[in-house]
């Protein structure tokens, strides 16, 4: 069996041969309970998930929730009651920390674009911006001088030669994420010199899915020895340094496993290095901490054989789960399909689709799966990140699935089921 | 200029050099009053895709709008309005249809996963079924048996080999769309022999953007001599021919031309040699009738220079307009992106991006644009199918933009813009 399967299997403490249960609850049960198609979410794989990056960092480094990964309310708060901090990309982001229960004074803003409207918000929360240019922390202090407070900035930095083995690179070249190493030194001075902003520290983000790491700890050893240079030759305390996250999780068939000791024994040693009273450490991480604690289950609805080849038809498909029908994604990979009632059977061929009025989607081209009928329920596995809200789910106008919560044997409606006239909210003929 | 943007601005009555309109009113006029981003939909161009299409087809062809491509209220109306009728392919764009004025009995419901109350709803309402599989007809039978109600049912064809010059072929080899042809005569017979049971015609598609209009009368013509045979051999009348659509626009930069005027022509001939009293004929078409109709518009909101390059950031972005960030392409192409100001104009070189913590959040990379700065508005035309509703929009959590129709020189809001606390709509903690 697929090593990234048998994995993410375990997670959910499955054991070969049985019908797939989440948090203790078969799938079958959880449909039957509460419709199909379903995300769930497993409470104690994501304090799990937060205990062991905890313990594998020490206990000098915090820990922030990408709210982006994944927008849910639950996972967000439950992931905060276990100790995490958040990061924040837009408003409604901070709808969501707030809602679950973060200080607002306590998130991170991150995001290339913050529009001026949004940097008010910011600066009244009293956040801190991880400013990502000249021309945001212009914006920032206008909004300060404004509102007559003062607005706490984190420098993002872009370094050349960034991350090597992430999936998704995000720096080290001509990019509108973060402030080019050239240009950090006036950036500061203007943070540092201007009345209504106060310096927070620096923040960097080399990429997400990195699988190797030795390589983010090459990294965050970088940003350390920069930002010392730089507290030097400028004269500043960069207090805080968030040296990202974008830990790998396998999601796709042959996907490799990150190495969480690794990278938190280089990190622990690197701080120990380079530690001083006042200093805040943090990692960020997303889909590390809420992708092996969620699942997609969808429904057969039909069956066919065209051309030889068996299909099956889901009433789950691309527009809900748009990661594991490989859309954004350079190559197609099979995402973690199984049948529920045996996940770990192999026995026929089939070909598993959606029902959107598109060959795009599809999870599975001729995948090895027990015959599938009727009524059986698939399971996508690692999908507790950049699942729904990462997918087109108005394309074709299907009800949005529920999200359930399961926690200490209980399954508790977290996102309540679209409606099929959803379709027609806020419009006017 | 590139002959796409060119069209494109044609299409919208814009002459080379000065700001861009949309339906007489300037662009930036638009976002000042509606706010940005900002979809725009011009009526009249609408409305005048639907006169020359059927000017081409002739008058016995009947055209279907496929509310897929837009279900947007005021667009679905102002196409029946002008003498569509509409394909729908789930219960939300049944209630965007007859919330647009289409009765339910005259529609087409399209798509290969129809879930049993999906059929129920169908059979209830009236309408014809395009049916995928001998497992959707028994079940649409059993709906049907259920209901004490006859359902009507075309078969969606899956012929080998088809339409060449598609950018997405859908059919002629091992599909979950369409009937095999082997498989189509037993498919007929059920339908003919239930007594719940009304066989309708047949309907094909063989895929979408085909820019090679003689390859869609070849195909057309293929459909009709099948059905032809199958009727002589089977004894039974297909009373409708839907011959498919998928019209290919220009929406990218390079993109061809389709030759309207050569479809009408071969499609005529066609319909004419096998015409007969009480058949009806069809075209369905989305993306064609309102692409060219539609705009996207979005505002720089920071402008910076990294790496020896010009970046802009956008309020809207690939959460907003997945299609023209290259979401869900094989190969990312630029889409038609000008400066509203002045649409023809070049002068500089700019990478142009989304406000998304994403490299893929990127509509233009080193494109020649005039100089842009903060609050300039820029426009992706062609941009009327496959928008909103084709993009994450939940990705991130960033409000929806509004969407606004302009009809004789006036513009009205048909869509509400979102706001940030709706990333919390029926969510529970």
């Amino acid at each position: 069996m697929d090593q990234a399967l048998q994995d993410a299997l375990r997670e959910l403490g499955n054991e070969t041969g049985s019908p797939l249960r989440i948090g203790g609850i078969a799938a079958r049960d959880l449909v039957a309970a509460h419709g199909s198609p379903l995300y769930v979410f497993d409470a104690d794989v994501l304090r799990r998930r937060v205990r062991e990056v905890r313990a594998a960092l020490g206990p000098r480094v915090e820990l922030l929730w990408s709210v982006k990964a994944n927008p849910s309310l639950a996972v967000t708060r439950c992931l905060r009651d276990e100790g995490t901090g958040a990061e924040i990309a837009s408003l409604g982001e901070l709808h969501v920390a707030t809602a679950a229960g973060h200080p607002a004074a306590e998130l991170r803003f991150a995001g290339p674009g913050k529009t001026d409207a949004e940097i008010d918000a910011g600066v009244a929360a009293g956040l801190t911006f991880h400013a990502e240019s000249a021309d945001e922390v212009g914006a920032i202090a206008a909004a300060a001088d404004r509102s007559g407070r003062a607005a706490r900035v984190a420098v993002r930095i872009n370094l050349p030669g960034e991350l090597g083995g992430s999936r998704l690179r995000m720096g080290g070249k001509s990019s509108r994420f973060g402030v080019d190493e050239d240009r950090v030194p006036a950036v500061v001075r203007t943070i540092a010199g201007h009345p209504s902003l106060r310096l927070a520290g620096l923040h960097v983000y080399g990429g997400t899915q990195g699988f190797d790491a030795a390589a983010f700890v090459r990294h965050a050893s970088t940003v350390v020895a920069r930002s010392a240079a730089w507290e030097h030759q400028l004269g500043v305390a960069f207090d805080e340094l968030d040296l990202g996250g974008g830990f790998g999780v396998a999601a796709y068939a042959g996907d490799p496993r990150f190495d969480l000791a690794a990278a938190g024994h280089g990190v622990q040693e690197l701080v120990h290095a380079n530690d001083r009273p006042g200093r805040r450490w943090f990692v960020e991480l997303g889909r590390y901490l809420c992708a092996p604690a969620g699942v997609y289950l969808a429904t057969v609805v039909r069956t066919k054989d065209s051309g030889g080849e068996r299909h099956v038809v889901l009433d789950g498909g691309l527009h809900q789960h748009a990661a594991a029908a490989g859309f954004g994604a350079i190559l197609r990979r099979p995402p973690l399909l199984v049948h529920t009632d045996d996940p770990c059977a192999i026995g026929t061929t089939v070909t598993v689709g959606g029902p959107l009025c598109t060959s795009a989607d599809q999870f599975a081209e001729q995948a090895a799966l027990p015959p599938l009928a009727n009524g059986d329920v698939v399971a996508i596995l690692a999908a507790g990140a950049y699942g729904l809200t990462f997918s087109p789910h108005s394309f074709l106008s299907h009800a949005t699935p529920a999200e359930v919560m399961v926690d200490a044997g209980r399954a508790r409606v977290v996102r309540a089921r679209g409606t099929p006239s959803d379709s027609l909210r806020g419009q006017a003929p």
